[in-house]
């Protein structure tokens, strides 16, 4: 992370945006969201004309032993399944590239399986990261590497000409250490932070908001260190996104954060560089109930509420139509002006 | 209208789609709405597979004399402009519909100006409506015939193999007629549904909506038929959208919903034949304060809140892309049984 600068989101092409949708054969601001769309498209690659052509999700897998204590509703074993699903393009999250038009890079960062796959990109950092509730997930050096995962993925897909990234991942049990991120960023308590993740009964949920107040407790992590946070109650596709968000940042690459896990990785990204939070675009909002607590606490602006809980990228990638749409009015519309001269030119 | 009939929405068909998808590798109702809009769409079509390939945006333009007294920021021009610049592929419209991979046809069902344009379909039933604060807008006969408009583009277009529909608009004016039909049906103040329309100050809006109180009290249409609201306060493309939508459901294609005219036009719809209203897809909400009333009374579920206030179809091609989403995970996704041997295959 040293190399790592963050540019300034440009309010100036920003602007730029709305001025030529200002001058488009339209109601001002009747576009509504979709113009600050373009806006934030604009302000975070610098350009007064974005387009994005070519699109991929890329997509961390990572296990977590607090699983073990019975937080989720399955283990590790699924992480693996879904994993050689998605290589070979069975996953929803693989349905929802193709209608984009995207590609999907799925990356293991941290998973218990160490599997052989042609087309897993293996990038190791852990073989799963220990239960938080028993001592640090990680080490911090092992943080840091994850965070490395994902800056070296945004370089490579920036390097083959993508120029859009959704941050996907897939861990079981990774709503335990997003839970534990949300409640201590937010200052809110770790019941209402906890929901049912993978789908957990009533008494399970209680049990898994108490695991996770007990990893907090024991952990203590510095509530003004991002790095502390991620290796010590966090995970390696935590970690991972949190990298991807940076990097994408650090190359005007606008990374659009999915649901409840890839905002809690931007709630660490954040910590770490603040300036990045302009650099991100928030998609949807998840029916997890901590999300809602990081949308408001570090002022994300979703788009759409469909009340997905899947995760993987899938709630990003439905927005990148809606990205398609905004920019494109830029390029393919008349302008006011012309549009005048119309029925002129007819006669 | 006499040969119409509308099928039943098909509830064992949206049964088998929840199924489907309850055997799919994702945790059961994990991707919210989006299985709502699938099961819909099963629904509609009879198909427990539904997928929609062909996509096309009906646009029907026409005017309102309304506009002479002022309730409107322009006047006809604007429509004549916009047509000509749709038919050009300028609009936003065109934007968004090339984003969606849908083709667009334009109507002219009511426009004031008569024009020679190739490519603009010409279906004319009046040459702007009436102003309807001193009058019935139309005759019962031209309703009925910009109704039949409509079923015929549903028609034309299914025969071309279009298997899902967008209704789109253009009309300068076409608030007013729409804010009499939603306060009318809705049981609401004509006040508490007025809006801004493409844009006039707080002292026109008071004035828009005294005149449109007029024209409800002058015409007195009988809120149990709906083909005498449409005559007396609506207009030729509101009627001709509500046809689109028969036709649309009488041969099981979705018709999707814009804002708030495509809504009134809905409402209208669904008056002359309720059976249409469980065929017919909500979009997005509009910033127009009478789409919300709209909402609620007819019990429509929009999908998407983008404060879009355009028109044109605009919100509803939004939708095409999520309804590729929403299909494609039926066809291209693996089930839970056939991922759970996905490790052992591996080895």
């Amino acid at each position: 992370m040293k190399n790592l600068t963050i540019p300034q989101f440009d309010d100036q092409a920003a602007e730029a945006v709305l001025e030529r949708l200002n001058k488009l054969a339209k109601v001002p601001g009747s576009l509504g969201r979709m113009e600050d769309l373009a806006m934030q498209l604009g302000g975070i690659t610098a350009n007064p004309l974005p387009r994005f052509i070519k699109k991929a999700t890329v997509l961390f897998a990572g296990d977590h032993d607090i699983t073990l204590k019975g937080v989720s509703a399955t283990s590790y074993e699924v992480t693996t399944m879904q994993v050689i699903n998605f290589v070979q393009g069975g996953g929803t999250i693989n349905a929802y590239c193709r209608m984009a038009g995207a590609d999907l890079s799925v990356v293991d960062v941290g998973m218990k399986d160490d599997i052989n796959l042609p087309g897993l990109i293996k990038k190791n950092v852990v073989r799963s990261v220990k239960d938080f509730s028993e001592g640090p997930a990680m080490t911090r050096e092992e943080a840091l590497a994850s965070l490395q995962v994902g800056i070296d993925m945004a370089r490579q897909k920036a390097a083959e000409g993508y120029t859009l990234l959704a941050a996907g991942e897939m861990g079981i049990g990774n709503t335990s250490p997003s839970t534990a991120i949300t409640a201590l960023l937010c200052g809110r308590s770790v019941s209402e932070v906890t929901g049912i993740g993978s789908g957990i009964d009533a008494q399970r949920l209680k049990e898994k908001a108490a695991i996770i107040e007990e990893g907090l407790a024991l952990n203590a992590p510095d509530p003004t260190d991002g790095l502390d946070i991620l290796a010590k109650v966090g995970g390696a596709e935590l970690g991972a996104m949190a990298g991807l968000m940076l990097g994408g940042a650090s190359l005007r690459i606008p990374v659009v954060i999915d649901g409840f896990i890839a905002a809690a990785a931007a709630a660490i990204a954040i910590k770490l560089f603040p300036a990045c939070a302009p650099m991100l675009i928030s998609s949807h909002v998840s029916q997890e109930p901590g999300h809602k607590f990081l949308i408001e606490h570090f002022k994300m602006r979703p788009f759409l509420e469909l009340n997905l809980r899947l995760g993987e990228g899938t709630g990003a990638v439905l927005l990148f139509p809606l990205v398609d749409a905004a920019t494109n009015v830029l390029h393919e519309m008349i302008t006011l002006e012309a549009m005048r001269k119309l029925p002129s030119d007819l006669q």
